[in-house]
């Protein structure tokens, strides 16, 4: 192919109505972007059109002219609204022919499952005169090599699993040993207990655009990820430009980062309670079981969840948190001392070394002037004291962002006061030795 | 705006680095698609770019060339990256001024948290000049409305629940005005207890290509959802058409369809305990708080669902849901006799009418032979006796999938036997009544 020798940007394609009013996420093209990255060619942008042969023919059209490679995914089912085989062939000024290999392999792949091929699917060995057809080994639809306007151009089915491994078999070890030799590759940090725009102040100069490795930050129920990305003539040397990056984060911004790519509060929380040997419990009242539910995602959490009560009710509080009728009565349900006796009553009632307990209102109806919708108590019962903290999170939070948001500050509260605890634990650590308290 | 009187096709733009490569998902562009469907607005195109100044700016020149409207989200926060308020103003020929409304916004959200404005959010007041500030009441960054060329564009926040209370407060009704007058109307209608193929098979008319209204499906976590779309002149039209729809797949379908839009599992139980004037508690074990987070989801839960166990731990099944010692020993902890147990024992400690129990094989590790990953089983403990039901989930199935599936078969085996009581409990129903026993 012409411009084979460097291959930089690329512009990816999907196309389907159900990626645009169906509810339907688009996951091909991110995954594709990644992909693409690893072999050093960048993403400028990703398109996605509706099933109309003139958007779609308009979107190559552009495609072609813009970028080094068009990846495109989507349309290529037997049915009216699978326009993709007929864009190519407009787009490229060829017609569509039968591809006697491609109409053979979907005759066997319908013999395989012990049915005739319905005359439909005969349409999908169709590929524009002079395109070359991919083999589909997990579904009916092969995909389709071909030239635009000097540009190449990959169109793959829209089934996840079936655009995946074939892209990996057919289009990726082309693209590697066309790409330009540059590799990029990223890295998510994540932080919580600080804002984005505070975050954002004190690592400036590692987000100044045109930076390498440059940082980028997110934010989301609270948590703050930032995405290192390393561009390099080589995977090793990114990798260890992504290391300097990370150490330089780490010292800067210290123990609010609490894990990195898929590590979660959740299971750094895990960690430490497993390094100390102790278990937990939890109180829940507004957020009626999420803790719980976070808690226990991680595979294995039974090492050190025992369980917990989930007091919705105040009866409930009463009966089987000992929350005093007294206590609800002067202070409301919604309250430090509240907070305070259910994460005390959690520990008594499992017998657990630490307890977490979540009081608050999360809306939309419930608030008053002095406590408002999305204010929230939270206990923390360590092994030796009690400690409430109280949160605003925004009387126009919705219920659901409220809940997940306490449910987060409550696991960070834990996550940091276990940190303390593994530090005074250790008073004499040797210098040098592998701090058994570190940040996971 | 100049072409205010007419707009009918609509470019969505989503910016963000991370929607390209960094696993996070455009949810904002679909459901923006769907809303401008709803006024007769058809999106021909969303396009995603990552945080880099050229690309912004060349595809909001694009957009303003080619559509009548644009919707762009993401890119304004406080950070280096975020570059949304620099490309709206090169793109319009104009510089970026202070919005002193949006600065005193800005300081009275960091106020009523209790916080100081960092600097770094000064910026998010800045606005191109001659454009108009869209009042954020959930975040801190307002949104954006300018003209690009005689486009009108609005420029909205990335973070979903931000973007949604700003596009439906200030955009909508002013997108409203001033859209053409065919329109699509969907509806979406859920079912959970028949596959989507089996369900395909009873409805296959009705999704034939060309219909109108057509009926699409999709499915998730058990959940099956039945998409009507139809065409019309005016919304009326497509109302009653929507209505003949749904009226016609409920008499096919009957109660396995619970609900419709925004109705899930858990406000269909919701209004039949309300009806019922009953109560439910909750022992969860697998799930770990799941049931009781979703059941929690619903505003005004608090009048039928009084609390729950999470008895992760055997000594917790034990100490605080009665469960013998002799029992778990003998059947093991994911068993009938068990869950039967938990559901009794839930009723009891909370003195509530209706009781639900799950005990079950999560994964990944844990399974066995006889008892693999994915069994689970769910108790139901009505007002007169107690029910065990077994699921088995699927061995490969991931863990949070067959935690989920799990806690939405009990809250279907919940509806279903509400639904029964309902019926059994209003003998003799007034022709033309209000029955208070039909399925919402």
């Amino acid at each position: 192919m012409k411009r084979a020798r460097n291959i930089q940007h690329a512009w990816i394609l999907a196309c389907g109505t159900e990626l645009i009013i169906g509810h339907c996420a688009d996951t091909n093209s991110a995954w594709l972007a990644e992909k693409l990255a690893s072999v050093g060619i960048e993403t400028e942008r990703i398109v996605t059109v509706p099933d109309r042969a003139t958007l779609l023919a308009n979107a190559l059209r552009e495609a072609a002219a813009a970028g080094d490679l068009i990846l495109l995914t989507g349309g290529l089912g037997p049915t009216e609204d699978d326009l993709t085989r007929a864009a190519l062939a407009e787009v490229a000024g060829v017609p569509l022919t039968i591809d006697p290999p491609s109409l053979e392999s979907i005759r066997a792949f319908f013999a395989e499952r012990g049915r005739e091929m319905p005359p439909a699917n005969e349409v999908q060995a169709m590929i524009p005169r002079g395109a070359r057809a991919l083999p589909n080994l997990c579904g009916t639809a092969p995909g389709i090599g071909i030239e635009l306007q000097g540009t190449p151009c990959f169109a793959m089915p829209g089934v996840p699993f079936e655009m995946r491994a074939m892209f990996e078999r057919e289009v990726l070890p082309e693209l590697a040993a066309l790409a330009s030799s540059r590799v990029l590759l990223s890295r998510n940090l994540h932080c919580f207990g600080r804002g984005e725009a505070d975050i954002g102040q004190s690592i400036r100069d590692l987000m100044a655009p045109g930076r390498n490795p440059i940082v980028g930050t997110r934010a989301g129920l609270g948590v703050i990820t930032l995405r290192i990305d390393a561009r390099a003539a080589d995977p090793p040397t990114a990798e260890s430009m992504l290391d300097e990056a990370e150490r330089e984060l780490r010292a800067r911004l210290g123990p609010i980062i609490y894990g990195r790519g898929d590590e979660t509060l959740q299971s750094a929380v895990g960690e430490l309670l497993v390094a100390a040997n102790q278990t937990v419990a939890v109180a829940e009242s507004c957020t009626g079981g999420l803790l719980g539910k976070l808690l226990t995602e991680v595979p294995g959490s039974s090492r050190y969840f025992l369980g917990g009560i989930l007091s919705y009710a105040d009866a409930v509080k009463t009966r089987l948190l000992g929350v005093s009728q007294e206590t609800l009565r002067s202070h409301g349900a919604v309250s430090e001392r509240v907070a305070r006796a259910m994460a005390e009553g959690a520990a008594a009632a499992l017998a657990s070394d630490w307890a977490i307990s979540i009081t608050g209102i999360a809306g939309p109806a419930g608030g008053s002037a002095c406590k408002p919708v999305g204010l929230v108590y939270l206990g923390l019962k360590t092994p030796t004291e009690v400690q409430v903290s109280e949160f605003r999170l925004g009387e126009h939070t919705p219920r659901e962002v409220i809940r997940e948001r306490a449910a987060r500050c409550a696991l960070n509260l834990l996550r940091l006061a276990l940190l303390e605890r593994a530090k005074s634990d250790t008073p004499n650590p040797q210098p040098g030795s592998n701090h058994p308290a570190k940040p996971v």
